[in-house]
C-alpha cells in the first residue's frame, strides 16, 4: 500500500543495508519516533543491533523484499552496491524508495556517473571508457600522464584502482585492476579535496551543509575539517553543481558529493555517493540537525530542518586498532566519540569516528 | 561472572524498564559501540526497539533475571520503582547493578528518602511520618498550614497527593491518598524549582551539569531551561547538596535533584530520582557529553566526559496531543524534535519534547 508523505511517527524506515551508515541512519530514525526494519545479509550487524527489526538475507532475495516491502512505508539504503533490481522490486511492491534507482545506476558505474554529471552540468575529469588494453592506449594521448584507472563498479576505499605513470605501464595496470570494464581518467591537478553534504526533499527543497576538507590517505578517509575554510564563489559553485545533481536525478535524501577545489574557484566532481557519506559525520557534532536526521526527514517527507553549523568541527576516522584508543578519546575534553559496535578490529576497516569541536 | 571495568566496546548494557528513559539510555549507549538488552514487562515499548535485545517479563521473574545477568554486563534502571529484590537477585547472580540498590530504596520511601537526606546534610522541608490522620493532626502544629500529604511510596508526576489547608480536611486528604502510609510536608515557600544533575563514577569521580530551572503544571514537568541563572552561592550549594548525597549511596550514574529556591542562595531538596531525569534532557542539544551518555560512562566504568554547556536550551515536554505538533516542530530553526515511539496519545503521557536552542 503506497504510503502517504510527510509520514507520521511510528511509522517505519526499511534501510538496505546495515553497517555504521544504516546504524546511524537508525539511531537519528529513533530519535524522530520512527521504526527501523533493516535488510542485511549478516547477521549481527551494527545496524540491526539499534533496529526494531531485521530481516537477514540476499538483498535480492524476493521474500526478504516482500517481507520487508509489508513492514516499511518507506525504504532507502546506506550503500551504494545494493542492486538495482532489489530497488526497483521493492517499488514494483508498491513501496517507495528514496533515493530512486537512477541515482543508484548512476553511483554504481563510473562511466555512468561521470557521463551523467558532465550532462548535468557537473564538470568532471576528462575520462575514457575503457574496455580494453587497447582502449587505454588510444586515450592516453587526450588525457596525458599520469592518468588513473579505475574499475567502472564496485570498487570503493582505493581499491581496484591503479595508476599508469608512462606508457609502458598500460598492460599492467589493466592486469591489476582485473580486466574488468573500467574508467581512465585524467589527473586531476588540484590543490584539495571538499565535499559537499546535500540533501532534496519530496517537494523539491534544497539544503546543503557547509563545505568539509578532506585528507585521504591510502585511497580512505583519515580527517574531515569542517566548515571548511572556502570563499563565497567556492560555496556558491558547490552548491550549484549539487543542485543539478540532486534536480536532475529527482532526488529524495541526502547526497555526498566529493569535489577537487583546483583553486581560483574551480571545482570537479570526484564522485557521488548517493547516501550519507563519511565527510558528513562532523554535522553529528557540528550541526543542529546533522546528515543522518536529515536524510531521515527527507526520505520521511518532513521538513529538511536547520543546517546551519554551530561549531567547527574536525572528524578523525579510527581504523583497525585505532579504536582501542576509545579510553583515551574518552577522557579528552571538546571530543565525542562514535563506536560502531564492529567485532574484529581488522586493518583499516572502519570501526568509529572520534568529532573534535575545534571552536565554539 | 564479574565485569572488568571500564568495559569495553561491545560490553552489554542491561537496563530495566522500557521506557522513554531507557530508549535515550540505549540510543547513548549505541554511539559508545556498547550493546543494550532491556528487561520490562512491556511488548513493544519505546526501548525494546532500538535495543539488541528484549525479555518480556515481570522485574522480579527469576527466570527472566538469570537470562539478563547472563546477557549484561553491567545492568542499570531507567525508573525508580523497580523492586529493590530484583536488583539484589541481579546482584546475588553477580552481575554488578548500578545505581546500586540503595539509592533505589531510599528514592522508594519519601519518609526515607527525607531522613536519609537530612542526615547526609542535604536540607529538605520539615515532615512528618503518617500512618493515620490522627498523625496528621499532631503533626500540624509543628509543620503550619498548609501542609502537603503524599504516599510514601509510588507516586508521581503529581499523583498520590493532597494539600490540607485548614484542620477540617485531615480526614479527607488522608482519604484522598488511599489512607496509605504517607509524608506529611510543611510548605516551602520556595521562588522557584530548580535541579542540578549530577553523576558519580566508579572512582568517585563527580560531574554536574549547571542548573535549570523548571516550571511544572499539575504536577507535571512542563519546561526546563537551563543554564539557569543562578548566583555562583546557589551552584555551589547545589553541588554541594548532590556530592554529599551522591557520596554517602557510594553512588555510580546519574542522579537528578530537584531543588526549591528559596533565595539569599537557601535551597531545599525537594526529591531525588536514582536515574537520568526529565530536567535533564535539555543536556541532549546543549552539552558535549548528554546526560544518558554520561550516565551510560559512569555505569560502565568510563571517565564521565565534558558537561560544559555549549548554548542555552528550553526544554518543552511534548504531553498528551501536543506530539501531533511535530510537523510545525520539525520545521522550526533552533528547535531539536525528539519523539518516544509511543503509540498512544493519552492526555498527559509524555510522548516527546522538543529542545529550544536559545542563544548561541
Amino acid at each position: 500500500m503506497a504510503a502517504t508523505f510527510p509520514l507520521p511517527p511510528g511509522s517505519t524506515i526499511g534501510i538496505l543495508g546495515g553497517g555504521q551508515l544504516g546504524r546511524m541512519l537508525a539511531l537519528a530514525a529513533a530519535r524522530l519516533g520512527l521504526d527501523v526494519v533493516i535488510l542485511t545479509p549478516d547477521e549481527g550487524s551494527p545496524a540491526s543491533r539499534v533496529s526494531k527489526a531485521t530481516i537477514v538475507a540476499a538483498y535480492d532475495d524476493p521474500a526478504a523484499l516482500a517481507t520487508l516491502a509489508r513492514a516499511a512505508d518507506v525504504v532507502t539504503y546506506e550503500f551504494e552496491n545494493v542492486p538495482v533490481r532489489a530497488v526497483e522490486a521493492l517499488m514494483a511492491l508498491g513501496v517507495a524508495v528514496a533515493p530512486g534507482p537512477d541515482a543508484l545506476r548512476v553511483a554504481q558505474d563510473r562511466v555512468e556517473e561521470k557521463t551523467f554529471l558532465n550532462a548535468a552540468n557537473a564538470p568532471t575529469v576528462t575520462f575514457a571508457q575503457v574496455d580494453s588494453a587497447a582502449d587505454i592506449a588510444a586515450a592516453l594521448p587526450r588525457l596525458g600522464l599520469p592518468a588513473l584507472l579505475k574499475t567502472r563498479r564496485e570498487g570503493y576505499d582505493g581499491k581496484g584502482q591503479a595508476w599508469i605513470r608512462d606508457a609502458t605501464g598500460v598492460e599492467a595496470a589493466f592486469a591489476a585492476v582485473g580486466a574488468a570494464p573500467s574508467v581512465l581518467e585524467a589527473r586531476a591537478a588540484f590543490r584539495r579535496e571538499l565535499s559537499i553534504i546535500a540533501a532534496r526533499g519530496r517537494d523539491g527543497e534544497a539544503a546543503f551543509y557547509p563545505l568539509s576538507e578532506n585528507v585521504h590517505e591510502g585511497g580512505v578517509l583519515r580527517t574531515t575539517l569542517a566548515p571548511a575554510e572556502v570563499t563565497p564563489a567556492v560555496r556558491r559553485e558547490a552548491e550549484r553543481i549539487a543542485r543539478a545533481v540532486l534536480g536532475r536525478l529527482d532526488y529524495v535524501g541526502v547526497m555526498g558529493i566529493e569535489l577537487f577545489d583546483l583553486g581560483e574557484g574551480g571545482l570537479l566532481v570526484n564522485e557521488i555517493a548517493p547516501r550519507v557519506h563519511n565527510t558528513g559525520h562532523w554535522t553529528q557534532d557540528g550541526c543542529e540537525v546533522d546528515q543522518f536526521e536529515l536524510h531521515i526527514r527527507a526520505v520521511a517527507g518532513w521538513p529538511l530542518g536547520d543546517t546551519t553549523p554551530m561549531v567547527q568541527v574536525e572528524m578523525t576516522n579510527l581504523l583497525g586498532d585505532e579504536a582501542s584508543d576509545w579510553l583515551t578519546i574518552a577522557a579528552e575534553p571538546n571530543a565525542r566519540l562514535h563506536l560502531y559496535g564492529k567485532g574484529e578490529p581488522r586493518p583499516g576497516r572502519k570501526m568509529g569516528h572520534v568529532n573534535r569541536v575545534k571552536s565554539r
